[in-house]
C-alpha cells in the first residue's frame, strides 16, 4: 500500500489552483497547506499542544540537522521523530541537501555524494543519496525526500544542467535505498534554476520514475520574485494532476497565494518564526515591527482582525517590552502570532478556491496587507 | 476595607507551621505558598495560562526592573500590571530595595533615599520610601513592599543597625505613602542579618506600625544554612499568628520545608526558574542536569512521579537535545515542570499540615530527595 494518498477535490475555475486532500500515516491534510518549520524537532518556541491549537497539520524536519543534533539512531530508538518530539500529525524531512550547501563547509561533490564539515563541530560526514533515505528511514516522517543539489542563483547554464543531472541520479539511487514505501512517501525534487528547458527535463524524468509526490527545489534563492513565479507556474505544467507539489522554503504571504495559484499545493518557510523571534509580525495590513518604539503606549492587539492566543490576551505595549527586556515569551507570542497568521491565511486561500473566488480573495488581501505601500 | 484578609485555618501539632487563608483582590491563596517570580512582567519563559493550568495563585513583579522598563506609567495605563501581563490573580511586588543595592551600580544612600544608576542603561535615579509606594501605587499589585535595605552578609553590627533603623525610618514614610490601603496591602519588611536583638527590635518596632502581613528580608545573602533557619525561627517569634509572614529570596525544596516549620507562609524565590534555564530540574530524587551527556538515550521522564505536562509528554533525551540545540523549548519545558514541582510540593506541605504530620513528610521527602548524597 501506498504511505500516502492525494485526490484533487476541486479546481479553481480561473487559475490552476487546487483544493485537495492529502491522506498520511498521521493524519490527513487538506492542501494548499503552509508547514511551520520544526528544525531539530521543536517548531521554535512552540509546543506540538499550540501547533495543534493553530491547526497545523504538518510540519517540517530537517535532515542534516537531526542527523548532526541528536543523531537519527537516538531519534529511531525513541520510537521515531513524532514520539521524540511529541507530534503525532504528520511531518515531512528535507534532504538536507540546501543545508549542506548553504550551511556545512568544505563541501566536495562527487557523483557518489557529498563530503562536507559539520556546523557544529567541524567533524567529517559524508552523505549519499542513500545515506540520506536511511537517516529519514530512520526519522519515520510521512514524507521525505530526495538527496538533491540545490544550485546557487545566479548560476550559469552548464552548471544548474549539471547539477540537475546529478539531482536526478541520486533521485534514483534514493528511490531504490527507500525500506518503508507503505508508510514514507519518497517525494522527487525539481531542480533546473531559472533555465526552463532544464526544469522541464528535470520534472519529465522524474516523473517518469513515478513518485507520489514532487517538490520543487532551487527557487526563493536570491532571484527576482517575478522570475520565481514564472519558474513555478512553468514547472507545475510539467507534474501530474494527481500528486501533490511541494514548493520548498517558500513563504511570504504573497507568495503562499502566488505560488496556489500556480498549482502549489505545499509550502514551508522559516520566515514567520524567524521574523517573530527578532520582533516582526505579520497583520492584514502588512509587516509591523513590534518591538519598535511607537509601540511602547500601544496598547491594541498586534492585528484587529486576528483572534489568535497572542491579539486575544496582550498588547503591542506588552509585546515591545518584552522584545526589550529580551524575554522569551516575546519569541513565544510572536512566533504563535505569526505561524497563526499564515495557517489562517492557507485556510481563507482554500475556501476562495472552494468558492472561485481566489484571484478577488488574493486583491483584497494584497491591497488591505500593503495599503500604506500604495499610499 | 482592608485590601487582605488572613486567617490561620489549622496549626500543625509539633513545629511552627501554619495553614492560612490569604483573601486577595485577586482571588484566594492557600497557604504556605510558593510565589513564582515575574520580575520584567512575565515569569520567563511561561504564559499566566501555564501558571494557572500548574496551580499557581500568586506570582512575584519586581518595582526596580518594572520601574527602570517598561516604566511604571505604562503600566499604569494599560490598567495596571494584571491586566499588562495578563494576569488574574494575585501580584506581590518587592520593593525594589534588593535590587537597588545588587544590580545598579553607584549608589548613594542617605537617609533620603537612594541615588542609584540604571543596569541598562546607566541612567541617574533616586528611590525614596514614597516614591517606592507611588510605584507600587502605579502597578496596581495585591501586596506591596515597604523600601528596605538589605545589609550584606556578613556586615558588622553597627552597618546592620544604622540599615534596619534606616528600613524602620522608611517603613514609616512608606506607610503614610500609601493610597490604595483598599486594595494593596503594604507589608513592612523585618531587617537586621543574623544579629537577633536586631532582628527582634525591628520586627516590634514594625509590628507597632500595625501592618497587614510582615516580610523577613535580608537572608539567603551566604550565611550559613542553619543561621538562616535559626534567625528565621527567631523572628517569627515576635510577628504576629494573625497577618502573613513572607521569606523574601528562599527557595530550594529544602528552604520551603524548613521555613514553613518555622513559621513561614510565603516564599518567591528565581532558583526553579533560573537553574531550569541553565538544564538542571528538580526531581523527587534530587536535582538532575539534564543536559549532561548520561541523559542522552535516556527516554524516561524528568521525574518518574510527576504528572506535569512535560513529564507525561517528554523524555530526557529529549529535553537534553533541546538544550545541546539551544532551543526555547527547553527552558518552557524544564521551567514548567520546575515550578510545577515546587508548587506541588508546597500543596503536599500543605496537606501534611493538615493531617499533622508535617515532620514526618520532610523526613520523607528529604531522604528521597537527598538519597543519592546518603549513600
Amino acid at each position: 500500500m501506498a504511505a500516502i494518498k492525494y485526490q484533487v477535490i476541486k479546481k479553481d475555475a480561473r487559475t490552476k489552483a487546487r483544493l485537495g486532500i492529502l491522506e498520511t500515516p498521521h493524519g490527513v491534510i487538506e492542501t494548499p497547506v503552509f508547514m511551520p518549520v520544526g528544525t531539530q524537532a521543536t517548531v521554535k518556541a512552540m509546543t506540538p499542544d499550540e501547533l495543534k491549537e493553530m491547526g497545523a497539520t504538518i510540519i517540517l524536519g530537517n535532515t542534516y540537522h537531526l542527523y548532526l543534533r541528536p543523531g537519527h539512531k537516538i531519534i529511531e530508538k525513541a520510537g521515531g521523530l513524532h514520539k521524540f518530539m511529541n507530534w503525532d500529525r504528520a511531518i515531512l524531512t528535507d534532504s538536507g541537501g540546501f543545508q549542506v550547501f548553504s550551511l556545512s563547509s568544505l563541501r566536495k561533490i562527487t557523483e557518489d555524494g557529498v563530503e562536507f564539515r559539520s556546523h557544529i563541530d567541524g567533524s567529517k560526514h559524508f552523505f549519499t543519496p542513500e545515506k540520506v533515505i536511511e537517516i529519514q528511514n530512520s526519522l519515520g516522517s510521512d514524507i521525505i525526500m530526495s538527496f538533491d543539489e540545490c544550485a546557487p542563483y545566479p548560476a550559469d547554464y552548464d552548471y544548474v544542467k549539471r547539477s540537475m543531472e546529478l539531482t536526478i541520479k541520486w533521485a534514483k539511487r534514493g528511490k531504490k535505498a527507500h525500506k518503508n514505501t507503505d508508510r514514507q512517501a519518497l517525494f522527487g525534487i525539481v531542480q533546473g534554476g531559472t533555465y526552463k528547458d532544464l526544469r522541464r527535463e528535470c520534472a519529465e524524468r522524474l516523473v517518469d520514475m513515478d513518485f507520489p509526490g514532487y517538490a520543487i527545489g532551487g527557487l526563493s534563492v536570491g532571484e527576482p520574485k517575478d522570475l520565481m513565479y514564472e519558474i513555478i507556474d512553468f514547472t507545475t505544467d510539467y507534474l501530474p494532476h494527481d500528486k501533490p507539489r511541494y514548493l520548498m522554503g517558500v513563504g511570504t504571504p504573497e507568495d503562499l497565494i502566488e505560488g496556489v495559484i500556480r498549482g502549489v499545493d505545499m509550502f514551508d518557510c522559516v520566515l514567520p518564526t524567524r521574523i517573530a523571534r527578532n520582533g516582526t509580525v505579520f497583520t492584514s495590513r502588512g509587516k509591523l515591527i513590534v518591538r519598535d518604539a511607537p509601540y511602547a503606549e500601544d496598547f491594541s492587539p498586534l492585528d484587529e482582525e486576528c483572534d489568535c492566543y497572542t491579539c486575544k490576551n496582550y498588547s503591542r505595549a506588552y509585546l515591545r517590552h518584552l522584545f526589550k527586556a529580551k524575554e522569551i515569551l516575546a519569541a513565544r507570542l510572536a512566533t504563535y502570532h505569526n505561524l497563526y497568521f499564515l495557517i489562517k491565511l492557507m485556510e481563507k486561500i482554500r475556501e476562495a478556491i472552494r468558492q472561485d473566488r481566489l484571484l478577488e480573495f488574493k486583491e483584497e488581501f494584497l491591497k488591505k496587507y500593503y495599503g500604506n505601500r500604495e499610499e
